[in-house]
């Protein structure tokens, strides 16, 4: 049993909501039931030094958690003068999943920056990041076209994350946090709207998971992220 | 005339949000108009070294800006390593504010850190800091009376802030941001429920000010603070 | 009565004394009592980024302190690896205080930075900082024109800075550590030549104070200033 | 064809070299080819603060790559002043891949720290550090049985890891540096001695992969492992 | 012929004002000409980590310069966040070299720390910084002894340094910056008061030099170290 | 008695062994005894800011040390997030060397860096560093002579480097870890092959030294280089 009482193939309640920042290009808070990450997407007409007059763009991500976004606080990371590894990896999955679905040389050379802030965290921040960030992107994208400046959003496919794990000896999707920090494995999916797999990323916890169970928990993502997908299309109105 | 139609003495539109926050001991979400902050206090059951075995508690402050908080994106501070002088300046601040109206000694040997995290900026984030922070604080001593740790919240008195300027020659109340980047003064008022001045901050932008428009500032400011302490016991229930 | 047996109006033993530095362009030893600060000026003939090819010129400030010039030590801030809050919030207050009577366009694009050094504290040493950086922003610009390459000092009046407190009651000018530390409430003034505010930063340190006490510490602070104004012309030969 | 000629399975030439370092208490030098990696153990009788008192050791493991280990110089991370993000990512991975094989109660309360520093490297330096940090760290357990500090090796089963990926369209095992670059998708496994998963990585690269050939990439894994861990106990005499 | 017109061993004027400091337990002025260096000595009742209850105190130095000591500004070290090699090596060396001198275990489990701050730059500033903390600290453990903390100050003899080089072909004493920014070799050499040599820095900066040569310089600064340590004398008034 | 039973004369076993990386422009992994540091010489097509367009080039090193290189583990440097004073010391030290004997105007606009990594520690590491530093040099010059951008090696003579110190009251040659941590006095010197002294860094660790153990020391020196010089010539099959 699940202690939020989910089924095993059950999300939590997730809602993109749309439009949440006044000055963002594309914004969007992404909840996954009590986690909620605040996704925005900034253009610059600039690219990083290495991609200056190669004619092809490029998308980053940041990340970010409030101190008391947590279930006790987290020290300030400005404050420490440094980001954690964690953040680190983070902040770079996110950006590798945006760029797997962007086509770079057809959205000219300039950057789009997404920044993923979480405002309250109860597991599976980094899915909730991607998820949201893609509809950020795509909003900051639709901006760009429809000041004229590009003709058609360069984005070739969806992309959304999920996390499944075996918890309690069963398989099942999208951890919260009493799940997340008792899972016997956790495995983070990145796929595309067309099944493909973008990043897929699997750790054991406790002890060693077995290539059946890994399937398992692949057959659970594409099953999720089919719905996270059909609730990026509706919050984009597509 | 403001760009926004208010009179000189018009405040934005106040809310005082509780309970934004799941996880921390107090919250609350200040909007001065399209400022948001939210202001989440974190009880901890220990103090500072330099109060060690004193008796004595105490209350300080973290301030920071999400990067699209901003019109234009600013660069992430746990990114580049440090906090600017402007987020340590505000911070300070915010801190004596909130401690000008706390009983360290009743409070008890424990830290309570109030975050002030700007979700979105249209100026005066640092007095809708102030503002919201107050009531975050003051509902993390209420668990702690809750819970049978205080026999009362030891607060003295509101405190509230409000920033008032010389805008076009005018004398006027709660700057937004395009009153703030044009004024010829500013002030930053933070004053007690019972009128009192625990800080005043003024900057001429332009050119000096005169000691009677000094006067005329803190007129507004007082009337500003008493609308604002009256939505922070709207909010706090009181 | 005052520690030091001062009357509540008397400032300190003022002396501005010029040229201690033979390297810099424009220097004065600011001494307020045992609070001695040393104060360069530095002229470089470039503008930081933002203001390139704009025509018009800056002043910045910076501030520190000599690890000993203090009661106990005080750690190094190179050793530490950065600045304190307060430094940040002292150097620029001196740099605003500075352009505040600047023609930055009368100047030309080139920067002067003025480094404030505390050789010895002993309460006061923003105030002393602001005092004599504008007799070494002076020479410096008097160096300018002897060079022919202004046409005259492009400052639009003094600006000298006091603070000033609520000591055991009773209103008091230019506070000493012994005053400052017990101070009720302190604030410190810039005021220009001519009486105008440029920054006015006061802060109860036990209790608020009233509309009243301020306006009794603005008294005392114009006085003062007159009177450093008449030192920093004396030091000028003005 | 790949550029080394190998077939799609066949390794790179493997050496362990055991006893590399004098002072480390255990230590192996592995080579996966032309990537070369000195794992060093080093055992603190003391454990970090989260576990004292608990009964319980720790392994932890940091990664650095000598700044001319790679084709071109890469700027020395010491004088940077920080570790990259890759940096973390990697010496995360080591260490969780190390404590999933451990028993971290049984090896008492002391800490054992691996470093991994790449001397040359050619693709493939964090899987070969995950396969001679296991060599290294099972020499230092070997020491504290000698010298009866514990009963037995503490560590439940091998662990190794491998790279495999789509290379011109072919599933292949051990990339190298030309193969690494110019990859469709690559992933890392790290595996136990009977063929538990400990962590899976996978990229893709250029465009996303599918559910047949993360299998395919999963096979070549556990034949690669095999053969790793075999070269494991010929290394440790096992 | 040298710039300044002095003989090839000839020391620039050599003051050395004790009690510049009001706070610090020791402190000397040491001016060699232009170069200025206020050193004050400071004592802490407890030793470092690695000398607790070792019955042992320590002596240890720190150095920096005032951003507008040298002829042209240099960039403040707290305000780059880290201090440089030169100021690493200098303050090194001066606690090296006072430490030669302590007699560690006599002066009980207490620090001191001697901060040497360059007011004015001409070459020699290290040499300048030694001469002078032994002053400073000689006065530190004077006040200890008046205190009857100690039954006599514990240092074994005197310490001081000067720098002496070759330029134009000739060896030369106490070098300025003139002749420092054009000597062929320079070095520094830390000497006590019966002739024992602390330390000898000799570095070539065009050419190589000769055994002869280094001799030459040894013998220069045996002769300028004598003077040196009766000034220390007449200062301390032995 | 020397701890190795060595003469007083006698260097340890000196290996220096060319070719070890196999992408650094020219590389050396130099050995005395169980000191064993790794060199590698990285060429780049340009030149810091300061020469620019000066006609001549640059050859600067870097200095580490791998965490267990030493007796008991070093904490990584890069971790901490900076380089020690004691890194900076020599790494400036080993740059200095090399210049010395390099023609900056020969070289042309060009920069070699060179890499010095300890891979193990016992005594004398920047004497390895600076004397296979050379030989990586002399490698990478000899590249660009091959390549034809150079006419023949810039490098005027070799230098190389010992140290030598008072060990039980008698001078012996190249210090190891036992020696270097009891020696009364240690000094290093850099010559060239011509026997001119390019550095001379001595230090007195318990008492004073005297001029006449000067003489001595640099006695044993001359013939060490000398033997080096020789080793030099060999490995680079001059």
């Amino acid at each position: 049993m699940r202690p939020s009482g989910r089924a095993p193939d059950q999300l939590r309640t997730i809602v993109l909501e749309t439009g949440f920042s006044r000055h963002a290009e594309g914004s969007c808070l992404a909840k996954f039931g009590d986690t909620h990450v605040l996704c925005t997407a900034s253009i610059e007409e600039r690219v990083p030094p290495f991609l200056r007059n190669s004619g092809k763009g490029w998308v980053t991500a940041e990340y970010g958690m409030l101190p008391r976004s947590t279930h006790t606080r987290t020290d300030r990371e400005a404050a420490k003068g440094k980001q954690s590894g964690r953040t680190h990896e983070i902040q770079r999955l996110i950006g590798r999943s945006l760029r797997s679905v962007t086509d770079l040389v057809a959205m000219g050379e300039r950057q789009i920056k997404v920044d993923c802030d979480v405002l309250q965290a109860d597991g599976g921040t980094r899915t909730a990041s991607i998820t949201g960030a893609f509809v950020a992107l795509h909003l900051a994208f639709q901006k760009l076209v429809a000041e004229g400046k590009l003709a058609s959003v360069p984005l070739t496919d969806h992309v959304a994350a999920i996390s499944c794990g075996i918890y309690e000896g069963v398989a099942v999707a999208d951890l919260d946090y009493p799940e997340d920090s008792n899972a016997q494995a956790d495995a983070n999916f990145v796929l595309t709207g067309n099944g493909g797999i973008v990043e897929v990323q699997g750790t054991a916890e406790e002890r060693p998971f077995s290539h059946a169970q890994l399937l398992e928990l692949l057959a659970l993502a594409d099953k999720g992220v089919a719905q996270l997908v059909a609730a990026q299309k509706k919050a984009l109105g597509l």
